[in-house]
């Protein structure tokens, strides 16, 4: 309840910020149901963040999330970028195309830039992902009255948060798809199941726990709360969903019941769970040669374009969680209708 | 409800069979206490698993559940094996130990011999690791009437579980300790957390789930049931139990909350989940020179021998799961019943 009250929401669930598959529409109609709608800014130009809160405000002055990405923006040595183009080179053979040599970042991490042109708009939620920002941009950002989320994947990344000052913690399970919320450890062994992580956090947190991974239906949604979550997050079931942009190449693989997913950094250089193509099957989901996210997302991006055009799947990410048991062709706020009579 | 009766049972508790640290009077403990104890065969010689049979009922005429491994038992190359010892030799060196060149399996699967062992006790419940024994020798078994259960630890597992005529399903999610079910896929990737492979089980299967993997206390039982499952299955929670044989060492290990868990195939050729020690730390946890399953056990045993007694634990298997909020030094009796507020 208290964490209803923080996040100024009606029903508890958050709909997970899905970067590349939705935009304010998704989250409109997922705020308009008394839930909270969640905007991913991680892949977005500074333009294209207010553009999309504008879009929002058009239409709602309901609450809505915005969710950043807050990796530390490494350099890159080229040495690096040649091996993974080398590693590549058998695919731009094989769709006879040539490597570029632009090795731009496509995700920029949170900054006083962005947080600049969003400050006029004081948005109720910010989410981050890969732990915080610097405490400066931090105490900036919560001076504006945003109350703060971000995902801990592990224990240690829980308590860490709370330390840190966020206001509610999203329990990121292993069964979550896409990017792996992890930051104090790059070991994927450490990374810990939905069920585990979240009956331990809540254990162990003062502040309210957000279960997130495998979470697909109204049972699930009922046994998150049994484990002491005070509310869900939700993506996956949302793919398939009327105002979701996911492209028709990733809701044929979504349909597939026999697709398998995986953890994999091939597509952005960080660990992230999505169904395993032909790229992930042939080179490994996690390959030693992909350079430091964001880094790896440039490269592969020509070959994605290219062989989407021939209808090909083979290098596009295909984020999804372990669970598409809730994916259906319907509208967001049915799907919130549904998951509701789990709470 | 169903499984209840087909167990026999009055709490839908099954205690997980846990090789190495237990013995029947855990299960005798159990048992009595109106869930179903049960007692790992996997390690044990044929006279040993009758001798088991005959203490538990000398004390209860309680059911019980006999734990099997059922593994195809591979030949293997003498050439795998001295790999094994090259990788192990710098501990040999250490340790002042000469390799010793027996490399007898110290896990047999079931098979006709013990069921001829056991089959005048006609056991209540037989549960199978790494998929179930060749149809006639499974038959033989249900002739008996003992109920047959077995793990599975993907979707495809489960369904083929079911084809085959079990009567229960352990779904054995990722965050289970001790060895990975796995048995229609070796690739570890296919494992899914506890959350999502419940939630997914008790979908699509017409026979029963039994939830297992980080259910450690009342709550998580509320959420496995919540799940869909019938029954949970718990292991960790036992091991620090009057009743249990943990060794001090092991109990030590458990007790250090900073100790992390990994999947690791070093101890036995399988994949199977425990605290990260020494030797998994430094070769990884994940082995390429470890031999096929049972064969990677004789050339460790003497180093944990050796490390045992100076009181270290760096080639000792430390199984355990990933939520250790259970563990307490109490009777099983009192964790029964402390688990079934959950119901």
């Amino acid at each position: 309840m208290s964490l209803q009250r923080l996040l100024n929401i009606d029903v508890p669930i958050v709909q997970a910020p899905m970067a590349g598959v939705q935009n304010w529409e998704l989250a409109l109609a997922v705020s308009d149901s008394g839930a909270l709608g969640s905007i991913p800014c991680g892949m977005l130009s500074p333009d294209q963040i207010v553009s999309e809160i504008v879009e929002f405000r058009k239409h709602s002055s309901r609450p809505f999330n915005l969710n950043f990405f807050c990796h530390d923006m490494p350099t890159v040595e080229q040495q690096a970028l040649d091996r993974w183009s080398a590693c590549l080179q058998p695919y731009y053979n094989e769709l006879g195309l040539v490597p570029n040599s632009t090795n731009a970042a496509t995700r920029l991490p949170f900054s006083h830039e962005i947080a600049d042109l969003i400050e006029p708009y004081a948005p109720a939620v910010i989410s981050f992902h890969f732990g915080l920002p610097e405490p400066e941009l931090l105490n900036r950002v919560k001076g504006w009255g945003s109350t703060i989320l971000s995902s801990a994947t592990t224990v240690a990344e829980g308590l860490w948060l709370e330390e840190q000052g966020v206001e509610a913690v999203i329990a990121q399970g292993a069964e979550a798809g896409g990017h792996r919320g992890m930051f104090l450890s790059s070991d994927l062994s450490t990374q810990v199941g939905t069920f585990a992580l979240v009956s331990q956090l809540s254990e162990c947190l003062s502040v309210p726990v957000i279960a997130a991974g495998g979470i697909a239906t109204a049972k699930d949604v009922k046994a998150a709360l049994a484990l002491g979550a005070e509310a869900v997050q939700v993506g996956t079931s949302f793919l398939l969903c009327d105002e979701a942009k996911t492209s028709s190449i990733h809701k044929q693989a979504l349909m597939d019941s026999d697709a398998t997913t995986a953890v994999t950094n091939i597509f952005s250089g960080r660990p992230a769970r999505g169904i395993r193509n032909r790229v992930m099957q042939e080179l490994g989901d996690m390959v030693e040669e992909a350079p430091v996210f964001p880094f790896a997302t440039s490269a592969i991006a020509p070959l994605r374009a290219a062989a989407e055009s021939q209808g090909k799947d083979d290098f596009t990410p295909l984020w999804v969680g372990q669970n598409r048991n809730g994916c259906k062709a319907e509208s967001a706020s049915q799907l919130i209708k549904e998951l509701q009579e789990g709470i």
